[in-house]
C-alpha cells in the first residue's frame, strides 16, 4: 500500500426530509447567505421555496442560471457578489455544476487577482467562504469531495481546481429532489459515478478493501440505474444511486492504490471543453475504447477481475476474451440506459483532435496509465469514439 | 436506505514515515502536551523516544500504564493532570486501549463531576481537548472513531461512550509500528476488526456498497492475518491490516442499513468486565455461537451470502447447510489464528452467567438484533460458549 494522507470533513445529512437541518448548517456559518442554483428546476420543484422558508432569518443574495459545465464567467459573477454583499456562507443548490461553481466562487473571494488564476494554479487558494450543498443530481460527488471542473470558453479549457479548503462544510441529501431528474440525466450521471470509480480501479497495483469498494460501487449504479429507469420515484434506487455518487469521487475508494491519471476525464474535458457536451455522455462514449485500447498482457488480469466481478462473466481460459466481454457488457450497459454510442451521434467534428489529444496529455500525467499514453495513442482513442 | 448523518472530520496520515506530520499534527492545537500510553512497550520500540524529538519544541506531561481495558481511574488521572498543567492537546501513542482512555480524558476536563457520569450518559458531554494519536496496533478502529470503551472494575461495568466531539483531529498509521505485535495480539486485532464488520453486516436490511465493503473487510481482515502471522514484519500486510481496522469501526461500512445492537461486543463486554479478557478473543470465542443461535428461516439467505462472499462457500440447494458451512470456516479460521475456542480454556467461571446476560440485555437493544434475543437467550449463548 502506499502512503496518503486522507480526510473529509463534510457533515453528510442524508435522506428524506433532510433538510430540516439545512438553517442549523447555514447558520453555523453566518447569516449572509450566497445562493447559487442553475436554470430554475429548483423553483418549478419547489426546492427553491423549501431553502428559502428554512432560512427566513437569513439575508439572502442569488446567483442563478449557472450552466452545465460552469463557466469561469459564473465564478467572477460570484466572486463579485460575495465581495459587495459581504457574503458569509455560500449555500450551492443544484448537481455538480452549481456546486463546482460555488467552489470556485468560495476560493475566489480571497484572492485578488482573477479567478481562473486558482484553477491553472491551486496553490494559490488560500482561504474558502464556507460552503453547504442542497444535491439535485447524483452523478460528481462534488458535494462530498474536494474539487471543481470549471470551463473557460475563451481559451478552450476545461480544468478541475483540488483543494482542501473546498471540501463543503455541510451536504444535504435527499433522494427524493432527484426524483424529477430526466432519463437522460440520470443515465449520464450513473456513467460519470461510473467513471469516477473505473477511473481509481484500472491501475496495476490496489488491494482488497479499494476493490471491494469500488467493485461495489459499479454494481450499485448498474442495478439501480435501470431500475431509476423505470420508475423515476424508486427512492430506495435513488438514495443507493445518490450515495455511490458520493463516494465514488471522494478518494476513499483508491486509498493505498497507485495514483492514477483519470485518464477519460482528461480526454472528456477537453471534447468539452469544445463541444459542451454532457460530461457522462462523453465519458461513456470514452471510456469502452479507452478500455480495448488500454487492453494488453500486462492489464488482462485487472479487466478480468472487473468483468467478473462486476458483470458476472465467468472465467476462461482465453483472458482476452474475457476481459473484452467485460468491455462489451459495460458498453451495452451505457447503450442501453440510452447513451449515444459515438461522438458522430452528438454531431461532434474531428477538427481537433490533435490539439485536444495535445492538451490533454500537457494537462495530464498519462505516461502513469495502466498504458501510458502519448499524444497518438489519445488521438487514436478519440478517432475510435466516432 | 435508513436516513443516516456521517461526518468523520479525522485526518489520517497513513504510512511509512507518517510520524514527520506529528510535530503540525499536534502544535496545530497547543504546546502543552499530555502524552498519554501503555505498559512501556513503546519505549522498547523506541517510537517513545521518535514522539519526543518530534515535539522537542512542547512541555510534554505523562500519563503511563494505561491498561488494556483501559479502567475509569485511569481516565480520571488523566484527567488530574489535564487540569494541573493546562493542557492544551492530549496525543495518544498505543493501541485502542490508549486512545480509549485518552478520549474519555478528553470529555472528561469538561466536566465538573466524575468522568464515569459520561460514561453512563453521553448527552453530558459538551466539549472535548483535541485529540492526537499515533497508533501501535491494528483492531479497535478507535483512531478513526469517536467511541471509547472504559471499564469500572468497582461496578463490574465495560461501557461505550460515544460522542462526535471524541473523534481525533488527526491519526499518525504508520503500520511498521505494529511489526513488533504479538501473533496472539494481531489475531485478537484480526478478531476485533473481523467482530466490528459482522456486528454491522448481519442485519436484514442492507444495501451493495455497505455488503461490498463489509466483504472486502473480512477477507482483507482473512488474507492477512494469516500473513502477518508467517513474517511479522510484512509491511503490506500490516498496512491492509491498520486501514481494515480504521474502516471496520467507522460508521462507513453500514451506513443506510437497518441500525444493530452489535450483540457480541455488548456480551463481550460483560465477560471482560468481570473476567478482563483480551477483547478481540472474547468476541471470536463468542461470534459463532451467537450466529448458529441466530440462524433461522428469516436470517439464512444472509448467513449464505456470508459464507459464499467471505469464505468462498459454494451455493448449494441446502441453504443451512451452506449457512453453517460458513460459520465453520470462521470458528476454523480463529482457530488457525491461535484463538482460544472456548472460555473454558481462559478459565472463566460460570458463576456471574446470569447477571452478565441480564446486565448486556439491559444496556443493549438486543431486540432489534437479527435474531432479537431476551436474557434466556443470551445464557443460553454464554454456556455455548464453554
Amino acid at each position: 500500500m502506499n502512503n496518503f494522507t486522507f480526510c473529509t470533513p463534510t457533515k453528510v445529512y442524508f435522506g428524506k426530509g433532510a433538510i430540516s437541518n439545512l438553517k442549523e448548517a447555514v447558520t453555523n456559518f453566518g447569516t449572509k447567505v450566497l445562493l447559487v442554483y442553475g436554470g430554475g428546476s429548483i423553483k418549478k420543484s419547489g426546492l427553491y421555496d423549501t431553502v428559502l422558508k428554512n432560512l427566513d432569518k437569513c439575508e439572502i443574495f442569488e446567483l442563478s442560471g449557472v450552466e452545465p459545465n460552469p463557466r469561469i464567467d459564473s465564478v467572477r459573477a460570484g466572486v463579485e457578489l460575495c465581495r459587495k454583499h459581504n457574503i458569509e456562507v455560500v449555500l450551492a443548490v443544484g448537481g455538480g455544476s452549481v456546486l463546482d461553481c460555488s467552489k470556485a466562487i468560495c476560493a475566489g473571494v480571497f484572492y485578488e487577482g482573477d479567478a481562473w488564476d486558482l484553477v491553472l494554479d491551486n496553490s494559490k487558494v488560500t482561504e474558502a467562504l464556507p460552503l453547504v450543498t442542497v444535491l439535485t443530481l447524483s452523478a460528481t460527488g462534488s458535494e462530498f469531495d474536494f474539487g471543481a471542473v470549471i470551463s473557460n470558453l475563451q481559451t478552450n479549457e476545461k480544468l478541475a481546481l483540488c483543494h482542501d479548503k473546498l471540501f463543503p462544510k455541510a451536504s444535504i441529501l435527499d433522494p427524493s429532489y432527484t426524483f424529477s431528474v430526466s432519463a437522460y440525466q440520470s443515465a449520464a450521471g450513473a456513467a460519470d459515478m461510473m467513471s469516477h470509480i473505473m477511473e481509481q480501479y484500472f491501475v496495476l497495483g490496489s488491494n482488497i478493501i479499494s476493490d471491494g469498494l469500488c467493485e461495489a460501487i459499479l454494481k450499485t449504479a448498474i442495478v439501480n440505474t435501470k431500475k431509476v429507469l423505470k420508475d423515476p420515484n424508486d427512492y430506495d434506487a435513488r438514495a443507493q444511486l445518490m450515495w455511490a455518487s458520493s463516494l465514488a469521487c471522494n478518494g476513499i475508494c483508491s486509498l493505498g492504490n497507485t495514483k492514477s491519471p483519470w485518464v477519460c476525464h482528461g480526454i472528456e474535458h477537453e471534447v468539452s471543453a469544445y463541444y459542451d457536451i454532457t460530461h457522462g455522455v462523453g465519458l461513456a462514449i470514452i471510456t469502452p475504447h479507452w478500455m480495448r485500447y488500454s487492453l494488453n498482457e500486462q492489464t488482462v488480469d485487472r479487466f478480468c477481475q472487473f468483468a467478473a466481478n462486476v458483470f458476472n462473466v465467468p472465467y476462461s481460459d482465453d483472458k482476452f476474451k474475457m476481459a473484452n466481454e467485460g468491455i462489451d457488457k459495460l458498453a451495452q450497459f451505457f447503450n442501453e440506459i440510452g447513451i449515444a454510442k459515438s461522438f458522430s451521434e452528438l454531431n461532434i467534428g474531428k477538427e481537433h483532435i490533435e490539439d485536444m489529444a495535445k492538451h490533454a496529455v500537457e494537462f495530464g500525467c498519462f505516461d502513469t496509465a495502466i498504458r501510458p499514453l502519448n499524444v497518438a495513442d489519445v488521438v487514436t482513442i478519440l478517432n475510435n469514439c466516432f
